[in-house]
């Protein structure tokens, strides 16, 4: 309630938006990055005649309803993005001024600013308190988005009580010190014409962001206002009533809106209508001065990549050199850079370890500093993981884009609040995960990841590929670039791997395919990444013992999980045992394999081969693995492989 | 090199330690939080006389070494906290000083200043981007930790580059934002007269921590200082030998210490013996006055805990009344609050929720903001769980408490960084992980874990509890408080549950146990947390329809896996299927269960019993799947379990 006089002027009077084409690309942005407070959303959304109804409204926090506890994006038509976890609606803001930056260096034309829409975002101490915050803020600052203002709800109350319990820095000053333009409005609760002038100077400002600190009551208007009681729970009726008396309502009435509301909110989405109608005249104006920017805009804004992309990616054969994963991801890159304009690249300050930047891009960066361009396509994240996977989230909410960066796979997990959001939203955000395993060597276990697999894995919607070779890379890239609604995490080792007899990008598109094939096999090998090589090895080994053995490559657990059973269960069949083979934890296995070899501890600092060695992942040790397993099953008998008991269950239903 | 004067200077004539012991409880701590330059760090205790040899210099990041890449606490003698993922040493500094805070209020009295030891810490561009930093230094600026003294590497390069690239904030200004005395140096390189200055002033200061800028050149006198190309990359032999020669060593010469360094070393560490020696019988004669306190500190000190303190914990009968574990987790909180002083609470701004806070406790704080005491026990850490989660580490890492604080599960993923780091570490720090699923109700998606178990319980050394109801939640205690080299996560559900039969401390504390027996049974159904006795139920349900079910509850796999074979086996036998029963994404289930039942979507906004209906979690609908399972599983014929086959392949190597 302490935001209503606010939100009120901004609907009314700021934004520029079309309730009825809520997509419309060039609309003002907002994002309500304290997400608790959605009531106050979800009313907005239904007065300006987004697709909400009084329904809606009432069904509020009910299974399946249009209004949810916390606003979601691709789910509450005018939800721009996903939010209520902290601070990460404000880093989402800084992602989509970015990309409103980007767009409108790389298609405004004189005399047609066909971008030029501002992000306002409402945040509140909670978010002003997350690092993925500051980090953002530091990043918006340093970028200069003049066309980011954000309104810092400072009204002094936690859930825990008073501010001053844990938060007394000058949140000012440390804006100020990032570079924003900061501004106050002391009444934020009735001083309607403060919080006008602020807006207005926000507007005015050419070279930073603004936050605009405006200082408002909890729960204003309400017996308990300024309480951390009201934080959390609802008001009691007698404070319902009080409150609606007070602010000239009918105190019997629920769920009405007032004719002369609903006719003043009906003519501020006219004036975003026309707004809107005027752009779609511009942009026609444009497309006939301008023809292949229009048809890229318009093919941008339809989420189309370009007719044939794909085959600008690399193929490999055996004869190829062995070579690093991120090596191969660096020539990916590189090759398709130029096909697909709406790939963003970047990096939280690893640029040469991820490789991810193409030989001839140009920095995104605020052309004052003569380094880059607003125009630019690869970005400096800095040391800010979390801080980049949120404004990777933006970048992608605005419409325009695919956001792909790098950290090591280690650190995606820093990151692990702003990742389940992009899974969570359906939004296409594609990590490039570089030093994926024990394999990185020497920076040891601090650096070396061994849960994350398994917890990529277990995240809904996301698409964790580790490839074995240059196929593989090239598969990941494919299918990564393709889902434009699921979100990837590109696993690449730093270690030199060889190219493997039997990939192809078609094979392993379908997420795990047959590698080596023995129609007599005693057993299956079943691996991602650098292990699939060490698994071919092994079966030589095997070969000279007498053990007939597969091997299997699964590059992509969800996206293979997705293939008919049919299927699946021909790549992995039931009869003999399955063995994993990856240098991860083995937890979460159990979906393929009857047993599992990897590493159940952390890693270790030393060159990668002794890593190998001592945690038992050389083709010897694989192979001496196997062994015991085709002995221990031959007790057993015919065993049932995991997929086909699914089947069995699922099919049953 | 750029800090190697200033770690000359430290060491030399500021810093309070002995080599000979490296755990005194009143030393001087000192983190480098930019771990990757840790060959700063292994040179200087190998100089001072920490049981780190040459031999183990020259192994560095080498197989097994005492010098692994980045710097490990537990594993190499005089490293205080683990350090490399950017940001956590400068974090768990902030722990370290609070715990000195805490110590010296607790204990200190009139001439006996027991406690009265500084907290240095290095930190570079890297540590300054990451939002982990912001977070814990803010919260070391609002509780004004005079103790802690940190130095800012201040060399404008980083991995990517200058750190004009993507770093344009004003540290400085940031830092007196949150209340920190700010000093600057501006030649770090030479002036140490300037650097000595600082320290003294630092020292001086009474009332904030203190931030030195020091401005230094990265690779300082070699051929290529000041550039990124020297940050990660080693120095060639001809820039080695011309900058051995400019600072007068031969260059002919590697691995050597001139015997003048070693005899000024060999002073410094004499200095810190004298300065142990004294405190020793200072506490000597404190124990004389003050034979409680004496004791007290000695126990803690010793990591053990009180005697019989386990027997404060709660028990229960099925009579009593059913509640939520967040409940029953507060009743086990405050009924050992007093016994265990050594207990530091707190929460991420949810007191009020996750019900973290007993009810005579003091609050951790500043006291000149009267709303506390730094002798207070209960810490506001703000929403700031990553900040929180590498605070604790600090915490523990001072070696005289137990830290537990609050935040829902969900956001136990936000702290990631910092969690794995205790796991990795043995750093004893307890998570109270309250709304721990769907049951959570409206909060809907972003706020309800489906992952977040799989992450937890495929990190090594991590135990992850899931206790179903008040004797689970007593053996959860017991065990995490027990743990002095194991971190913990207690999760808790938002709703009630009921009191089990069966259930004791005992057994649930063995990780797993038989809740439900039945010796000619058709299935087990196993299971954790609230969906414990929802198996319960199922069994009632299943045996209407002549079905025979038996129900496991494994509330903590870790420690169940530490038990014998043949115990587990018992609990999870071969024969008949096993399915298991959790509101989460079933991932990583089949190291128990063939099959498996849970949800692998995100969850849904609505009250929570509408929730689990809409997830197929009711008694219901478990029993219906368990029928199919059996009908299934009768083809099959008898199946090993998947315990007894890890078994058996363990047992024949």
């Amino acid at each position: 309630m302490g935001l209503a006089p606010l939100a009120h002027l901004l609907w009314s009077r700021v934004m520029t938006a079309d309730p009825k084409d809520s997509r419309w690309i060039n609309r003002d942005r907002f994002v309500l990055s304290n997400g608790h407070a959605c009531a106050l959303l979800y009313i907005m959304l239904h007065l300006m005649g987004y697709k909400l109804s009084m329904d809606d409204l009432k069904a509020f926090r009910q299974l399946d309803s249009l209004t949810p506890g916390h606003p979601e994006a691709n789910h509450t038509d005018g939800v721009e993005v996903t939010t209520g976890p902290l601070g990460q609606g404000f880093a989402n803001a800084v992602g989509l001024a970015m990309a409103q930056a980007n767009a409108a260096a790389a298609f405004n034309k004189d005399g047609f600013e066909l971008f030029n829409n501002r992000t306002y975002v409402f945040l509140g101490d909670g978010c002003m308190q997350e690092g993925v915050a500051s980090e953002a803020a530091s990043m918006a600052g340093h970028l200069g988005l003049k066309n980011l203002i954000a309104f810092y709800d400072d009204n002094h109350i936690t859930i825990d009580g008073d501010t001053n319990c844990s938060f007394t820095e000058d949140v000012g000053k440390r804006f100020e010190s990032y570079n924003w333009n900061v501004l106050t409005v002391k009444n934020g609760d009735e001083d309607l014409s403060a919080l006008w002038d602020a807006i207005v100077k926000a507007q005015q400002e050419k070279e930073r962001p603004t936050l605009v600190c405006v200082q408002t009551t909890i729960g204003f208007g309400s017996l308990n206002q300024g309480k951390a009681s009201v934080h959390g729970a609802p008001l009691k009726d007698d404070d319902i009533a009080q409150l609606k008396t007070k602010f000239g309502f009918n105190p019997e009435e629920k769920f009405v809106v007032p004719h002369d509301v609903r006719d003043a909110y009906k003519s501020y989405a006219e004036r975003g209508a026309a707004k809107r109608a005027e752009w779609l005249k511009l942009f026609e104006e444009y497309g006939k001065k301008y023809s292949k920017e229009h048809e890229e805009i318009k093919r941008r804004i339809a989420q189309k990549l370009p007719e044939g992309w794909e085959k600008a990616l690399p193929t490999y054969t055996p004869n190829d050199k062995p070579m690093a994963t991120r090596k191969l991801s660096e020539i990916a890159i590189t090759s398709i850079a130029a096909q697909l304009p709406e790939m963003l690249g970047g990096s939280a300050d690893l640029t040469g370890s991820n490789l991810t930047r193409w030989s001839d891009a140009t920095d995104f960066q605020n052309p004052t500093l003569e380094i880059g361009q607003y125009s630019g396509r690869y970005i400096r994240y800095g040391v800010r993981e979390h801080g980049m996977g949120a404004i990777m989230n933006g970048l992608y909410a605005y419409g325009m884009h695919i956001p792909t960066a790098g950290t090591f796979l280690n650190f995606v997990t820093y990151a692990w609040g702003a990742v389940r959001l992009s899974s969570l939203s359906q939004f296409q955000v594609i990590w490039v995960a570089t030093h994926d395993s024990i394999g990185l060597g020497e920076d040891g276990p601090t650096h070396q990841p061994i849960e994350t697999a398994a917890a990529l894995r277990a995240l809904p919607n996301m698409d964790f590929w580790r490839p074995a070779d240059g196929n593989e890379v090239s598969a990941a890239y494919k299918i990564a670039l393709e889902s434009r609604k699921t979100p990837s995490v590109i696993s690449l080792t730093r270690q030199n791997l060889p190219q493997l007899e039997g990939s192809t990008i078609e094979k392993a598109s379908r997420g795990g395919y047959v590698l080596v094939e023995n129609a007599d096999a005693d057993i299956t090998l079943v691996s991602t990444g650098s292990e699939v090589s060490i698994c071919c090895d092994a079966v030589v080994k095997l070969a000279e013992r007498g053990i007939k053995a597969r091997v299997v490559s699964v590059p992509c657990f969800r996206v293979f999980d997705l293939q008919p059973y049919e299927y699946r269960i021909s790549v992995l069949p039931s009869g003999n045992p399955i063995m994993s083979v990856e240098a991860y934890s083995t937890f979460g296995w159990g979906v393929y394999s009857h047993v599992h070899h990897g590493i159940n501890t952390f890693g270790v600092s030393a060159p990668y081969q002794k890593a190998y060695e001592k945690f038992q992942l050389t083709d010897h040790d694989v192979a001496d693995k196997a062994q015991k397993v085709v002995e221990y099953y031959k007790k057993l008998g015919q065993v049932p492989s995991p997929i086909a008991i699914q089947a069995a269950l699922e099919l049953q239903q």
